[in-house]
C-alpha cells in the first residue's frame, strides 16, 4: 500500500531508494538515454518514457538537452507535454523552443495556465509575438493576462494568481465548509487560506484553513483570522514580497488595490522561485554575468559577456596608464614590476571581500541607514589592521627574501594604505550605487578593483620613486 | 472593521500606509529612537515599545544595534522578548547574547520553542554550554532535542518538527474533521496538511487542508492524497529538501526513517529560510567570505578574512616569481611593465564570468554529468572568441597608441591563449572541486586567478622576450 516514491520520477531511478543516492530530479543516465533516443528517432519509446512527465522534470530534460536535441524532443512529444513545462524556461530558452510554433499553438499551452504562471510566460515572450498570443486567449484569462502587464515588472500584480477563496465576515465555519463542498469544483486545485472579506470586498482578514478544520460549525468564521492582517499592495517589489512571506512566515497572502478591495493571492510556491532568482542573480552580477547565461549558445553568451570585459579593459588600461608614469623607477629597480602585483592584487582581494558581505548586507536588509557608518567604520578598520597584519608579513617576508628592509617597508606601508583603502571603497561603492538608485552587485567590482589597483600601485611605486631613487 | 497593517509593525510605521513608502520589517528612525532611548536608560519606554513585538522584529531590531546596545536592550526586555526571537540569531551573535544568562534562563526560553527550532537553537550554541541547556530542557523537548542532535548537521532530520497531523488510512473525512475539533488544543498551532498512515505508522499518503476541507463527509480520506507520493528521509541533506521543495511546490512534506515510519514534518517556511541562506552563502564565499560576518565585531571579522588573504598573499607571490624570470626583457623593454597587468586581468575577468556562472548552476543543480562536457566546450569556446575579440581590440588599439604593432600583435595572442585558458579554467576548476567533494564557491578564486595570472603574464612577457628582445 505504501508507495514510496520521493520526488524521484524517472524510471531510472526509482529502482535506487537508499538515503544516499536518494535525488531529486531526473538521473543523469535517464537523461543520457532520452538523448541516445532521439538521435535514434525512437519517438515512441520517448513518448512512453515522458508521458505523464511532471512539469518541472519535463523541463529539466529539455534545457539539459543541447540546443538540437531540444527541439527534436519538443516536437517528439508535441501534446504530451504538460503546459506547465514551458513556464519553467528563461526568456531566451522559451522564445527558442516557441519559434516554429504558430501563435494559436502557443496560445493553446496559455490557456492551460493559471494566471499568474500565464502572465509570467506571456512577459516572457518576444514584443512582436505577445499581442498574437493574447488574442487568441480564452476570454477570462486574456482580461487577466491583459490586466497583469498593467503592472510594473516584477511587482505582486505580476506574481498573483486571481483564483482564491473568499467568504462573507458574517458567515460560521458551518456555512463556509458546506460552501467548499458545494462548490469545490469551480474553486482552486489548491487553496492555502480563506479570505475574509467585507460587502465591498474590502479585505478583512486570513484564515488559515488549520483554523476551520479544527473549530465547529457554529464558530464564527472572523473569529478565526491570524492575529495579524498581512496584505501585500499590488505594486510591492518582488523582493519586499519575498521579504515580507519570509519574515511572517507565509503560505499565501492577500493583494489588495489602492481601495484596499482583495484582487489576488501570492502563494509561497511563487515567493521561493524569486528568493532563489535573485540571491542568484547577485552572485552572477558580482562575477560580471548580468543575464543567466548557462543554457544560452555560445554566441549570445560571447555577446553578453562581451561588454563587462570591454570595460574591465578600460579600467585595466587605467592601470596602464598609472604605472607610465613610474617606467622609469621600474628600470632602475626592476625587481618592483614583479612585486607591483602583490600589492595591487592584495587590495582587489580584501576589497571584495567586503564587497561581497556588503552587497549581501544590503540585499538582505540588514544594512540600513541605522548602521551605516557604523558598517563603514568597521570594515575600515578591519581593512587597516589587517593591513599592518600584512605589513609586518611584507617586512619579514621580503627583508628575509630581498636583504632590503628598506623594500619591505615600503611594501608595508603600501599594503596599510591599500587594504584601508580596500575597507572603506568595499563598502561606500556599493552603498553610493544603491543609493543613487543603481544595482550594487552590478557593477561595484568595476569600481572596485579600479580603486585598489590605482591605490596599491601609486602607493607602492610611488613609495618606491621616493625613498628608492 | 478593516484593519491594514501590512506587515508594519512598529509605531513608526502605521503612519505610512502608501504603496511607495511600503516597507517590510523596521523603519530606521524607529531604531534610533529605540537607541536613543537605551542611551538614556529610558526603561519603561523601551518595554512599552517593544512589548508585543513579533520575533523578527524583536532580532532584527537586536542585531542592528551596537555591541554595547544590544545587551543593554536584552536586559532591558528580559522576560518580555518572545523566545523565538533568538532563533534568528547567528552562532556568534547568539552565544554573545547568552553570555550572562545562566542555563536555567536559556532552557527557559527554548522550552518554549517548537522541537525544530529547539534543535536549531542549541546546534548553535557553545559545546561546552550545550549539554548543560539540555540537561535543563522539559522531558518531552530535551528527547527530541538529542535525537535531533543525531542527526547529521543540515539534513533533514534537524530541520523537522516533531509536531505533525496524522491520521489512519481508514479513517472518512467526517471522522477525521471531527477528531480534528475534538482534538483542537492538542495539535499544533498551524499545520498544512494531514499525513495518512497504516496501522504500523507508516507513510501512505498526504492529503492537503483544501482537499478535506471541500470533500463530503462520507469520503474516504485516503481518496484525497496528493498524486504523487513525496517523502523526505531524515537523512536528506537541507539544500535537497530546499530543491525537492522547489520542484513539487510544497508546503510541507512527511519525513520518513528507514522503515518508512512517518517521524516529522518539514514546513515550508523553514526551507525558505535554507534557500536565502545557501544562495547568500555562495555569494560571501566567492568574495572569500567564508562565514558570514556582517553582524561579527572587527576582531573575529579581521581572524576570519585574514586567512583567505593569507593563501591570496601566497599566490600573489606565484606571480611575482614568474615575472621575475621575465626582468631582463622588462628592462629592455619597459613598457611592458605597464601593460602586463591587462592581460592578466582581462583573464581574471573572463575567468570569474564563467566561474560565476558554473558555481550557480552547481548549486541549482543545473549542470550534472550529463552536460558537463557540453558546459565545458562552451565556455572554452566563448572564451577563445571573447579572446578573438579582444585581440583584435588590442592590435588597434596597441599599434594606433604605441605605435607598434608587434606589440598589439603580442598583446593579442597572449589575450587568446588567456581568455581560452580562463574559459577551460572557470569550469574545470570548479568541476574538479565539487567532484572531489569541495566547496566550488569556497576555493575556486583562488585557484582560478591564479591560473589566469601565469598564464597572461608567460604568454605575454614569453612572447615578448622571444619576439622582441
Amino acid at each position: 500500500m505504501t508507495e514510496e516514491n520521493d520526488g524521484a520520477n524517472s524510471p531510472k531511478e526509482t529502482e535506487d531508494n537508499n538515503d544516499v543516492g536518494h535525488q531529486v530530479g531526473l538521473s543523469d543516465d535517464f537523461i543520457r538515454e532520452i538523448a541516445q533516443l532521439i538521435d535514434d528517432n525512437y519517438t515512441d519509446r520517448v513518448q512512453e518514457l515522458c508521458r505523464e512527465m511532471p512539469a518541472p522534470d519535463a523541463a529539466e530534460l529539455i534545457v539539459k538537452l543541447d540546443g538540437g536535441r531540444r527541439h527534436k524532443l519538443v516536437e517528439m512529444l508535441e501534446d504530451e507535454l504538460h503546459p506547465e513545462t514551458f513556464s519553467y524556461f528563461d526568456r531566451d530558452l522559451l522564445n527558442d523552443l516557441l519559434e516554429h510554433m504558430s501563435g494559436k499553438s502557443i496560445a493553446a499551452i496559455v490557456n492551460e495556465l493559471d494566471s499568474d504562471d500565464a502572465i509570467g510566460l506571456v512577459t516572457r515572450l518576444d514584443e512582436e509575438r505577445q499581442s498574437n498570443i493574447i488574442r487568441h486567449l480564452n476570454r477570462n484569462l486574456r482580461a487577466a493576462v491583459e490586466e497583469g502587464l498593467t503592472f510594473p515588472e516584477a511587482s505582486a500584480g505580476r506574481m498573483m494568481q486571481r483564483e482564491f477563496v473568499a467568504v462573507p465576515q458574517f458567515w460560521t465555519v458551518g456555512k463556509t465548509v458546506d460552501y467548499l463542498r458545494a462548490a469545490a469544483t469551480t474553486l482552486p486545485d489548491r487553496f492555502y487560506n480563506i479570505f475574509i472579506v467585507d460587502p465591498m470586498h474590502r479585505f478583512v482578514g486570513t484564515v488559515p484553513l488549520s483554523n476551520v478544520l479544527c473549530a465547529q460549525r457554529t464558530v464564527k468564521i472572523d473569529t478565526l483570522t491570524e492575529e495579524e492582517h498581512v496584505t501585500v499592495p499590488v505594486t510591492m517589489d518582488q523582493e519586499q514580497v519575498a521579504m515580507l512571506f519570509r519574515r511572517k512566515d507565509l503560505l499565501s497572502a492577500a493583494v489588495v488595490d489602492g481601495d484596499d478591495q482583495l484582487i489576488g493571492v501570492i502563494t509561497v510556491d511563487d515567493v521561493v522561485d524569486v528568493i532563489q532568482e535573485e540571491a542568484g542573480e547577485d552572485l552572477l552580477k558580482m562575477g560580471g554575468v548580468s543575464n543567466p547565461d548557462f543554457f544560452s549558445p555560445p554566441v549570445s553568451t560571447v555577446k553578453a559577456r562581451f561588454w563587462w570585459l570591454f570595460i574591465n579593459l578600460g579600467t585595466a588600461f587605467i592601470d596602464t596608464f598609472v604605472i607610465s608614469f613610474f617606467t622609469g623607477t621600474i628600470q632602475k629597480i626592476v625587481v618592483l614590476a614583479s612585486l607591483m602585483p602583490v600589492v595591487a592584487s592584495m587590495g582587489g582581494n580584501a576589497g571584495t571581500q567586503t564587497l561581497a558581505v556588503v552587497v549581501r548586507a544590503i540585499a538582505t536588509k540588514d544594512l540600513t541607514s541605522a548602521n551605516t557608518w557604523r558598517t563603514v567604520l568597521k570594515e575600515f578598520l578591519v581593512g587597516s589592521i589587517n593591513g599592518i597584519l600584512f605589513g609586518i608579513v611584507m617586512i619579514i617576508g621580503v627583508t628575509i627574501w630581498y636583504h632590503n628592509w628598506k623594500l619591505g617597508g615600503i611594501m608595508a606601508a603600501a599594503m596599510i594604505i591599500n587594504l584601508a583603502a580596500a575597507g572603506l571603497s568595499g563598502t561606500l561603492i556599493p552603498l553610493a550605487l544603491h543609493k543613487t538608485g543603481f544595482d550594487p552587485a552590478n557593477s561595484a567590482t568595476v569600481f572596485l578593483t579600479t580603486v585598489t589597483d590605482v591605490v596599491g600601485f601609486v602607493a607602492f611605486l610611488g613609495l618606491a620613486a621616493w625613498l628608492m631613487t
